[in-house]
């Protein structure tokens, strides 16, 4: 049993993308480790910091959802709430350098989506480029052991790593511990457009909120091929949205390959692969959407800030610890 | 009466460069308004991250010079100790570009003097990169309207205010005051060597703990002018040390006047000018060294506690109001 740490910015309700990427792997971690889920506004804010009111009203809709999905046996919190990252995110900005921190490969890649001017680095903000040193702040300050992330996340779990091995040294201390990042398998979910990134702004995406209506609307309208005129003729299943979704959902491979050959041979209709992917996918969302009428905001309210105690007083540990190390406590009553 | 806020990095015991440059300044200060005197041993830390006992043994030292030169009007507190700096700092840290805070020209100055390479800015810590913005908070953290500086400063002031307009105009408040600086007109104390710049690894400056013995053989070894052999032979005022020293500390410039006059002439021996001055230093230090001697270090601990206390007080006030502008209050009991 390790001490787990994952999350999310709160930057818009969370989707099918999100479900088969992370969300169901933490539903099955959270009965064999200890797991927090952090909700991080105020990584979020390092983006959308001219939209606050945004960023808060997302922070409420990402921990219903974590409540609809079935997450009920980890301790969710909110980042902002938590008031030694900010004091350890400081110490821990002395010992990296500028140009390690513009060098994170996650960083340059983020840097560079923004904007294609090469000065963009130059034009972003401070609070921006730190976020790395934040993070490292996050995980150690619930001691985390494990740190589920995606494949392009590891430059962050190595940064952590190197401030938690500089800080020991520095301090002759071995408060800090070391993460180890959980690299999950599942790939990217693709758009309903067929777009390689489902985002909101794309409206591309089937929201753990959306209503049977609007998920049967959504699958319907999913690209499929465009030489798959009448039933009869043969067709294409790749670059296929709706074989893509169903390769990420059907937990049946055999009937899915059969329903592949199907498909190809020709015979097998969009609209009867579609309604298949709408009666799987419902059996996700249906159970989800349960759960999600039954919780109250107050629920939610309580269980959060619950979390963001228990987050809390880890963290306000540490802290006296790192402190300690670094000669800094003093006895103010 | 306005709310000044000023203060010394603890990286050494304050000596007379500091007397004459702000320290004698802020005893008439604390009487016209309410002084805040800020130790700033996180912002030491930027430089000093891998000395943290030194850092921390220098606060108690400058905490006892500030108390035996007389500043009992005012309210002392340890940076490290308010709460509310880190969070204001990395809320504030987003509404600053990197390119801003490298063009920063007193940060400019410290990265070029720190060293030769044009690359430095590159190598130096984020911690030291975005010190201006952590001064930004310690400005508006205890609402600070007066900040007396050197001229060398002037830029962290404007850097601040613009931080405080950004937040204002951004989250639609007007929660953050800027603040005016009150420059003061002394000129730098020069070393007893000579040298430019007066510095505890150089060994040459004179320290308010400085023992009378140590005063007079400090003064003694005072380079004058090397031409001036012979008591009636014609001496030079200028790069003359101890002139300049009588010209800081020399309250009755009409005899000044006359002495100068007296040691271009010829007649005015080196030892009788430093008789003078260390007869003139004398009268600072004496009582200096009387009130330190009454000074229990839990006296200065108790003082120095109570202003952490009230400047936190006022520190969570703006945070709160700070965090109320960015949708960012939770109500956890």
């Amino acid at each position: 049993m390790s001490i787990v740490l994952t999350g999310d910015r709160p930057t818009g309700p969370l989707h099918l993308g999100h479900y088969i990427g992370s969300l169901k792997n933490r539903l099955d971690l959270q009965h064999k480790h200890q797991m927090y889920i952090m909700i991080a506004d105020t990584q979020a804010l390092t983006d959308y910091f001219d939209r606050p009111q945004f960023v808060r009203d997302n922070i409420w809709q990402i921990a219903q959802d974590y409540l609809a999905i079935g997450l009920d046996a980890c301790d969710i919190f909110i980042q902002s709430t938590i008031k030694a990252l900010p004091e350890l995110t400081m110490y821990y900005m002395n010992l990296v350098t500028l140009a390690r921190v513009t060098r994170n490969p996650t960083v340059k890649a983020e840097l560079k989506q923004k904007a294609s001017k090469e000065s963009f680095e130059q034009s972003a903000p401070c609070g921006f480029v730190c976020y790395p040193i934040s993070q490292a702040a996050d995980i150690t300050c619930v001691q985390a052991e494990l740190i589920p992330v995606g494949i392009d996340q590891l430059p962050m779990i190595e940064q952590a790593n190197e401030i938690v091995r500089k800080f020991n040294s520095m301090y002759k201390t071995d408060v800090l511990k070391e993460s180890q990042a959980i690299l999950s398998e599942t790939s990217r979910l693709i758009g309903i457009d067929g777009n390689a990134k489902a985002s909101k702004s794309l409206n591309n995406c089937i929201f753990l909120i959306d209503s049977p209506d609007v998920v049967k609307q959504k699958v319907m309208s999913m690209y499929t091929d465009p030489n798959h005129i009448r039933v009869s003729d043969p067709g294409n299943v790749k670059n296929n949205v709706v074989f893509h979704y169903l390769e990420a959902f059907y937990e049946d491979k055999e009937d899915l390959a059969a329903m592949k050959a199907h498909y190809k041979k020709g015979g097998l209709g969009d609209v009867t692969i579609k309604q298949k992917l709408i009666g799987i996918l419902e059996n996700i969302l249906e159970p989800i959407r349960e759960r999600r009428s039954k919780i109250k905001q107050t629920d939610v309210e309580a269980i959060v800030y619950a979390g963001c105690k228990k987050a809390s007083k880890t963290a306000h540990e540490v802290l006296y610890k790192v402190k300690e190390a670094m000669h800094l406590n003093f006895d103010i009553n």
